[in-house]
């Protein structure tokens, strides 16, 4: 059985003043509704994931507007929403367990950002044996800067992570396609 | 209490042909032994990881030469190995239960690869509860072929997967200046 995985679709990370840099891939968010939207017409599993910060000074801190799910991607009713505190969709949660008791083997990630929460989910899902998807027009990333002092653009941390997480942990595939894919 | 995490320094990981790339940092298993000898001075705890790969064509597949740990850092009487068959080295292993046994609370982690195990395990271990410092010249990455079909070289694989790690999962230190404080 497959599901979809959404991770950390918050408005938050529109707020690029407080990471101080630009994010790319700025259709992410919509990309990541037209995948929800295809997990509802086919009446698939969707589980929302959603990231509490225990930093004050974070957008994601509870209370705040940045925490609240966009807009595009609100969860409807039968949707469950797992609260996680770190990065992993599963350290913290009752997600795993959740997913075994649904016979889930199959898992399609969307969401933010690919270089924290969604890198940290994909590879932990798959080494935890489910089969991951991860869409790679449905995720994002911000710069960084390097240990070495160079800032790396956001473009750059994305598709080394990508390059990183393909074959290894997941398939990556673009929203066209996997939609392509999943009407067949 | 803080221990060593030593991952995957196995000799495998030097067969370049198998792999396709050139790695950098070709000193990291060197490194890694200056790691594991200071911390054998101090008595501190030390966790071996070695990876068992399920892919008969790997060079870590379990009873071919390059599944065998480097000579530079064989273990020792009283240095538990913990055989793992995915990256991370707390999926499939009772590495936390022996870390929370021992009152572990700071983890040193060194070893191969850094875009594959050492960043999955340095990413769960830290959503864990533990406090990490991985070691920017005791591992090492490969060349990647991107989701854009483009070649990645290993030194820009490492210095973008060091930038995702720092601050949000891990404290980076060179090895000079991590046995330098260690000493003090």
């Amino acid at each position: 059985m497959m599901a979809l995985l959404l991770i950390d679709i918050q408005s938050g990370l529109q707020e690029t003043t407080y990471y101080g840099t630009e994010r790319n891939n700025p259709q992410a968010e919509e990309n990541c509704a037209k995948i929800l939207n295809a997990f509802r017409d086919k009446k698939l599993p969707i589980f929302h994931v959603m990231h509490n910060s225990t930093n004050p000074f974070s957008p994601l801190y509870p209370g705040k507007d940045g925490n609240s799910i966009h807009p595009l991607v609100q969860p409807i009713d039968g949707e469950p929403i797992f609260q996680k505190k770190v990065n992993s969709a599963f350290i913290g949660t009752d997600l795993e367990i959740a997913m075994i008791a649904q016979n889930i083997t199959d898992l399609v990630i969307v969401g933010l950002t690919i270089e924290h929460c969604i890198s940290t989910s994909v590879r932990m899902a798959a080494n935890l044996g489910f089969h991951v998807t991860l869409i790679s027009d449905a995720t994002a990333a911000f710069d960084k800067i390097g240990f070495d002092g160079k800032r790396y653009p956001a473009e750059l941390i994305y598709q080394t992570e990508l390059a990183s997480l393909k074959d290894e942990f997941a398939k990556i595939m673009d929203t066209f396609t996997f939609l392509a894919e999943l009407d067949n």
